[in-house]
């Protein structure tokens, strides 16, 4: 049996720390997924997820990953043969692509190295040269390298090619700034684990008037994640499946919460947890993954040989950090900085990494 | 706001009552669902998993309702244009052959009459005069409508006849006998919030070495319920994308406590239940849905014009009960009696349900 030890900062990208009150409504009696009191909740959660999307989109809930909802996007508006532009970033971002390929989409990838941002001018100069391709795939945040990309920039790109946006938002939703309707994103999915305090189990995800039209039309294989499905069900205020109760309950109070914090108050949270590790670790003579431009406010990745003794020495000190993906593992850590945290464990974070990187 | 009655009494066929264990583990913190801690509960549930499927096949356990598991099932085995026979007594029936219909299935469906139970004989006479279809859909306990199959007798049909045999065993695995192995079942489908008294969210789904092979072989779009993907991570003791973690550790919980009861008085208690409420309800003066021969020992339909008013009726009491669906809505009402329950909440059921009927 592996050591336990006790986890008392769980400073990963997700899942991330609970709002005690989710506990509670995580640890309540089951209830009937059919009667009133489930219609109640949906069309109140609904309404609140609107408001921290920034959207009048309809916006579903699915049971699944985000990588569920991520597959929902695609099925939903990408047909076998049609051209599809997937820039990636890091594995997130190849794991979009891998869907779209998995579902017979004509793919063309533009892929960055780990730890630096897409060029928008790039995807501009694709869009250009490529103008069969419909439908733009991009992550908001990179999970895997702490990286974000320009989506504001990228926005007006996507808007001025009249192309179909699809943003992966699983870790930078209710944390980083996305205006969906602002920046004209017709596919916005995130999931219950990140930003929101609540335990995964969920996706959400937002379909702009463009996105229902092209799921019309879409010749796809699908059930589950049909979200034309979803939304006829919605109507009636459920869900076509039974749906993860517990977590929509949970999620639907921490909601109420994040309003409380405000969602500017929330944005800033984050960054500033960020400002005070690239400010620290660099004095510890660290190095980041990413460049201060580039660097995302809710992760942030840490280059060193290290990696895999600092995650156990951490672990041993009641914190645990993230490692690396793919190619990065062992060459990176990560310290997640996402959702319902207070700077009391980033500091405490920064205290334990301080000696362990001196008795190194 | 629809007016709100405290329910103390669920009795509806999922999602039930849950194990005050499971309560407790759905209120946990969040914890990695990449480290050690994770690893253990994977191993640790998939083992508890084969038992209570008695199987030696491969559990995989994905986040998702169950008719997520039963999607899975077909995209994994049945490329389009592959002839498919769906058996359905009703509504999840239906959905299953539905969602085999959207991945492109040559289907032929035999569809019994809501009410009652298939007939083993006209499953035979169609596989003979069909010898081109390899795959068989059918469901085991049909929650709809409160009768269940012969599935012992079917399993001897299909055996004979070779071909893949999928089984919808959502509402009746860890309530009703199903010995996978025994009975050569290719695939089981089923749910965390029936027979194992965990809230929604998971499914979970066993292979045989057939059905693996098949799916090799299979042409479909898929990613999210590609089965070996997550057999590939299972064999790491992780789940390919972020996991529901707080129902595996739930349901890793509540199997202990199944196994505390005994399989065998766990499937007794359950058939107590269904007796009592049939001889009671009669006694009453109403109808039964189902025959004897085929009715379901986990949910008991009762026919009357007024199911409206009794569900209503029964809700200010503090007691949830299940309406119809489709062609029976308003026709029947539905009495669950499945996962964690004891003997006194029937008889509060039969106690005030004796008051209405009388008053009506």
């Amino acid at each position: 049996m592996a050591k336990k030890h006790k986890i008392k900062n769980l400073r990963i990208p997700g899942p991330t720390k609970l709002f005690p009150e989710a506990r509670e409504l995580m640890g309540q009696e089951a209830f009937n997924h059919r009667g009133p009191r489930f219609e109640e909740l949906m069309r109140d959660v609904t309404k609140k997820l609107k408001i921290i999307f920034h959207t009048k989109n309809d916006i579903l809930i699915l049971t699944a990953s985000g990588t569920g909802g991520l597959e929902a996007a695609i099925v939903n508006t990408v047909s076998p043969g049609d051209k599809v532009l997937a820039v990636s970033i890091g594995s997130f971002g190849d794991r979009f692509a891998q869907i779209a390929k998995a579902h017979g989409a004509d793919l063309t990838i533009l892929r960055y190295k780990s730890g630096t941002a897409a060029d928008p001018k790039e995807i501009e100069k694709t869009l250009k040269e490529n103008p069969n391709i419909k439908t733009l795939l991009i992550t908001h945040n990179e999970t895997s390298t702490g990286v974000k990309n320009d989506l504001e920039t990228i926005s007006k790109i996507a808007k001025k090619n009249k192309i179909l946006f699809i943003v992966d938002a699983v870790s930078s939703l209710a944390a980083m700034p996305l205006p969906i309707d602002k920046w004209g994103i017709d596919i916005a999915i995130t999931g219950s684990q990140k930003g929101f305090g609540i335990p995964p189990g969920l996706t959400m995800i937002s379909m702009s008037k463009k996105a229902w039209d092209k799921s019309k039309k879409t010749k796809s294989n699908k059930f589950y994640f049909d979200l034309n499905i979803a939304k006829s069900a919605l109507n009636n205020g459920q869900t076509p499946f039974t749906p993860a109760t517990h977590q929509i309950d949970a999620l639907n109070k921490g909601l109420d919460i994040l309003f409380r914090e405000g969602l500017d108050n929330m944005i800033k949270r984050h960054i500033n947890a960020h400002e005070k590790i690239k400010k620290e670790v660099k004095e510890m003579g660290l190095k980041l993954l990413a460049s201060d431009t580039d660097s995302s406010p809710v992760v942030t990745a840490i280059k060193t040989d290290n990696a895999g003794l600092i995650i156990k020495q951490m672990r041993e000190k009641g914190i645990e950090l993230a490692g690396g993906y793919g190619d990065l593992a062992g060459k990176i850590f990560r310290i997640g900085h996402l959702g319902y945290f207070d700077m009391k464990e980033i500091d405490e974070v920064l205290k334990e990494l301080r000696k362990i990187t001196k008795s190194l």
